[in-house]
């Protein structure tokens, strides 16, 4: 099965070209330029260093989220008009699943983070076992204090690992640690070995109406909410 | 600083963009394509991508080997080249302890190797320490028996990983395992971290001359010794 994987949820642009667990490519840039600019040239050169064919490609898989709200819909838009065009299958993948599949070590306890705004983040707890990622608790929008006391549920050595750079002055307990800059950002790659994991040939030719997992609403959202409450 | 880096060692196409110890952006191919026709269009493209200009590079990193003949000298030919033409710094970088900086975590014995042919391997191995990646061993030309013993003497857990794809079928001592596949193969981004550690300002300037480390001689070497010594 030949994959290719988006992820657009953070800063990051990645996409990358994986065949039954292989990696075949992987392109990031993670240099603040907008998606919207970035992704399209970046899969076109992709595909054409590789000289990969639209009716090679099997499964197309998106970073899902949580993670930026236009950068999620970037990628998911894109993600589903090639779906659509080349009769692909489609398949969404968990934003912090794809981080904690960074570090695919046993004997840590991986916290996968990403900026929820406001001081808050959006946060997963996994463990490596037995070769299979396992979800140790779910994402939740915790503050920094509740971030520390769910990884204190699992014990150490933890890595913290995502968008965790306001964490670097933090304090941070015995065992606990942020995880190595090189393995901290989300990789496509990560996206497409887990959809490659999951996909189903049934349910992933639903290519219209797969819906981002913003679990927050979006600033936007939550100000027309206040304005609406004020004119009552 | 500004780093650009490359490494062509094994099969792997890989080049990056790092500044200060952050990774701005990488581009790894693994389809078995030559170097020769694929490194030049992924590093035009990464370039052209990140809208860097040469007068923006501070140095060029490249992996000198141990690793294939051709690779290397391809790579070194063209890190040279550029070097030359945009008048930078040029470090180059042993692509073993590249490998060992995939995995930058603590307790682990890490051991990197690449194919020797014949049934050996490059071998060296490495672990991080207090944040440092610290050389266990040098490079040696080993085959399977002997890259187990080297490993015994340093204890488990332990993670073998580059070109070992022909170890897959060994039965490994336990607590030896081969390094995840995402962790396996050479990044130029590892290049590049090194390099920013390790340049040397005046040293670095000197960019013809730089030898590739062979350290085994190359087959047609090796076959032109066996002739001449028939025919004495």
């Amino acid at each position: 099965m030949l994959t290719l994987a988006i992820d657009t949820a953070t800063k990051v642009c990645s996409v990358a070209l994986c065949r039954d667990g292989e990696l075949l490519a992987e392109y990031n840039i993670h240099m603040g330029m907008t998606h919207s600019e970035g992704l399209l040239p970046q899969l076109e050169q992709l595909l054409k260093r590789t000289n990969t064919k639209k009716q090679d490609i099997d499964l197309i898989a998106v970073s899902m989220g949580p993670g930026s709200f236009t950068g999620l819909r970037i990628g998911l838009a894109t993600a589903e008009a090639m779906a659509y065009s080349w009769q692909c299958l489609l398949h969404g993948v968990d934003t912090l699943k794809a981080l904690a599949h960074n570090i695919p070590l046993e004997g840590f306890v991986l916290s996968p983070v990403l900026d929820a705004q406001k001081g808050n983040y959006y946060q997963a707890l996994y463990q490596w076992q037995e070769g299979k990622l396992v979800e140790l608790a779910g994402t939740e929008v915790v503050n920094k204090e509740r971030l520390l006391e769910r990884i204190a549920e699992f014990g150490t050595p933890a890595l913290i690992l995502g968008e965790c750079k306001k964490l670097e002055k933090l304090e941070l307990p015995n065992g606990v640690k942020l995880a190595p800059k090189t393995l901290l950002m989300p990789k496509a790659s990560s996206v497409a070995f887990i959809a490659e994991q999951e996909f189903d040939s049934e349910a992933d030719k639903k290519i219209f109406g797969l819906e981002p997992y913003y679990i927050r609403r979006s600033e936007a959202e939550e100000l027309w909410e206040q304005r609406q409450q004020k004119q009552q």
